[in-house]
C-alpha cells in the first residue's frame, strides 16, 4: 500500500525518483498500479512531472516460450550491459500472473546476477487487470524507471499473442528468443510473432547443441528471407548466442544498437515513438470507456447479456453497441 | 439517395429483399451506406429483421496486390460456382475508394461475365469514412446479400494491411492470391497476411509461367511450414491456377468446402463467427464513441491539439485520456 505521507507529496517523491532513489522508483511504480481513484490521480500527475526527464532509454521488448531461457538470458545480457556503464530496468507484462498467482519475475533468484547489483531495478508485471490495464502500468513504470535514470529497459512478456503486441507497441526493439530445434520443432514459431520481432536469437547455441542451432538459425533466415521485412531499413538478422556461456551476447547488443542508429537515421525512430504515444493514449481512452461499463453491476450484467445475444445471433452488433451506448448516458 | 417512400416502409423493404429482388437489396444497402442519422436507425431496424436469414453463406475474403489478376480470378471463380448453381455476391472493402475517386468494382467490365449473370450481385466498396465505417457497411451488406438468398458472398480487399484484417475478421475463408515470383520478388509476401491467409493461391500458372508457379507454390510451402498454424485443424495450402484458363479454380473451391468441413467438425467455424459477431459489436460501440468526438467541430479541434501534444510527449497518455474523457461527459 502506498502511504498517506507519500500520496500528499508528489513533488518531494518526483525529486528522489530523478536522483535515482530505487526506493522512491519502487514506491512510485506502487502508486502507479494502484486501483484506488485518488491515487490513480497523483500517478497521473506525477508521470506527467516526470514526462521531461524520460523517452531517453533503449527501450527493449524480450519474448520467449517458457523454457527458452528468458530469465538466464536477462541475466546475462543485463549483466553485460552494466558492466558496459549502463543502468538496467527489468520490467514484465503477464497478465497471466494473476491467475497463476505469481509473477514471472517474482523469484529473483533466476536472475541471481543482475538482482544482486546495484544498478539493476527488477519489477514483477502487474498482477491485476486485463491485458490492457497491465500493459498501461508497464508503460508507466517504464517512464519512471527512464526518470530514474536507467539507460536500458528490458520488458519481458510471455510468449502469447497479444501480450507480445503490448510489448512491441512500448518498446523500439524487440527481440525473440527460440530454441535450437529440427525438423517438425521448427513449426514453434508463431505467425505472428514473425512479424513483430526486430531479431530471433537463439539461445543455448553451447556443446552438443551448436550445431542444430546454427542449422536452425539457416531455416529461420530462409523462412524470414520469404517475407517483407516491418521497415525498409531494417531486416531482422537471425543470430545464435549462449545465455549459460555468454557467447554472442554482446552481438546481440551490437544488433540493437546498430538497428538504433539505422532506425534514427531513416526518421523511422521519433515516428514510431510519436505513433506508440498516441496509439496509448487512444487505448487508455478506450480503457477509460469500458470501464465505466464494468464499474455499475447493473450495467455490467446488462453488456454481458447483450454481448450473449449478439453471439448467438439474435441481436445485430450495431443494435447493440447503441443499446450499450444507451447505458452509457 | 434512398427515397422517402422506402425510408418509411422498411417492413415492405424486408419483404422484397427476402424475396430475392436485387432492386430491393441494392436499396437496403444504399440505406446502411447512408450517412443521414434517420436513415441509420432505419438500417439498424431492417439488418435486425433480417437477422434470422442470415449467416448460411459461404464468406470468402480475397486479397491480392494490384495486378494479381483480383477481378480476372473474382470472374472466373463466381462464374464457376454459378455453374455450380450458387447465387453469388460480391462486395468490397477500399477504404481508399473515397480518395481515388473511385471503387475497384467501379468497372465492372472487370467482371464482364460475372457482371451478364443474373445469380450475381456485384456491388462496389462504400466511398466514404474511416476503415472502420467502411468495413462494417460492407459486414451489413453482406447480411443483406445472405437474406436475399445469395450462397457464397466474395469480399474483396486491396492488398493493404488493416483492410485485409478487416475482412479477415467478416468472413469464414480468406484467401490470398499471389503472382508467380523468382528470387528477391518472392519477397513480396506480407508478413500480417501470412497469419491470415487461410489458402496461397499463385495465378498465372499457364503458359511460359507454368514452371515458375510451381517453384513459387514449393517456396511458399516451405516457408509456410516453418510458422505455426492458425488452426491444429487446417494447414492453409498453396496451390497454383490460372484465372485465364479457368485451370485450378474448381480445385480452390474444393479448399473452401474442405476448410468448411473442417472446421464445422472440430467446432471452430461456430465459434469463429461468434466472437466475430462479438469482435464486431465491440468495434462499432468504439466507433460510435469516437464519432461522437468528431461530430462536434470544437471537440474535433480540441483532441486534435490533445493528439499533437502526446505524439510531441509533452502530455501524457493517461493525462489525455482523461482530458478527451471530460470533453465527452
Amino acid at each position: 500500500m502506498v502511504e498517506k505521507k507519500v500520496s500528499l507529496d508528489i513533488k518531494s517523491l518526483a525529486r528522489d525518483l530523478r536522483s535515482g532513489s530505487r526506493a522512491a522508483l519502487a514506491r512510485a511504480i506502487t502508486l502507479v498500479e494502484s486501483r484506488r481513484g485518488d491515487h490513480q490521480a497523483l500517478a497521473r500527475e506525477l508521470v506527467q512531472m516526470l514526462l521531461p526527464d524520460t523517452g531517453k532509454a533503449f527501450r527493449v521488448g524480450i519474448t520467449g516460450s517458457p523454457g527458452v531461457g528468458k530469465s538466464t538470458t536477462i541475466d546475462a545480457l543485463g549483466t553485460y550491459l552494466i558492466e558496459q556503464g549502463h543502468k538496467v530496468a527489468v520490467l514484465a507484462v503477464d497478465p497471466s500472473s494473476a491467475r497463476s498467482g505469481g509473477s514471472i519475475l517474482g523469484d529473483k533468484t533466476r536472475m541471481a546476477r543482475l538482482s544482486a547489483s546495484d544498478d539493476a531495478f527488477i519489477r514483477p508485471s502487474p498482477s491485476s487487470g486485463t491485458l490492457g490495464g497491465v500493459a498501461a502500468k508497464t508503460r508507466e513504470a517504464m517512464l519512471l524507471c527512464e526518470a530514474a535514470g536507467f539507460g536500458v529497459v528490458l520488458v519481458e512478456t510471455v510468449g502469447i499473442g497479444q501480450s507480445e503486441t503490448a510489448v512491441c507497441d512500448m518498446t523500439d526493439f524487440f527481440l525473440a528468443l527460440m530454441l535450437p530445434g529440427g525438423g517438425d520443432e521448427l513449426q514453434g514459431i508463431k505467425k505472428g510473432l514473425v512479424e513483430l520481432a526486430d531479431m530471433i536469437a537463439i539461445n543455448k547455441a553451447d556443446g552438443d547443441n551448436l550445431k542444430r542451432a546454427n542449422i536452425t538459425a539457416a531455416d529461420y533466415r530462409s523462412a524470414l528471407h520469404i517475407l517483407a521485412p516491418r521497415s525498409e531499413h531494417w531486416h531482422p538478422p537471425v543470430e545464435t548466442y549462449s545465455a549459460l556461456t555468454g557467447d554472442g551476447i554482446a552481438k546481440i547488443w551490437q544488433k540493437v544498437l546498430d538497428h538504433h542508429k539505422a532506425m534514427n537515421a531513416s526518421g523511422d525512430f521519433a515516428a514510431r515513438r510519436r505513433e506508440q504515444q498516441v496509439k496509448w493514449m487512444w487505448s487508455m481512452l478506450e480503457q477509460r470507456m469500458l470501464a465505466r461499463l464494468r464499474s455499475e453491476a447493473s450495467v455490467r450484467t446488462r453488456v454481458r447479456k447483450i454481448e450473449a445475444e449478439v453471439a448467438d445471433g439474435h441481436l445485430t452488433p450495431a443494435l447493440a453497441a447503441e443499446q450499450i451506448l444507451g447505458l452509457l448516458q
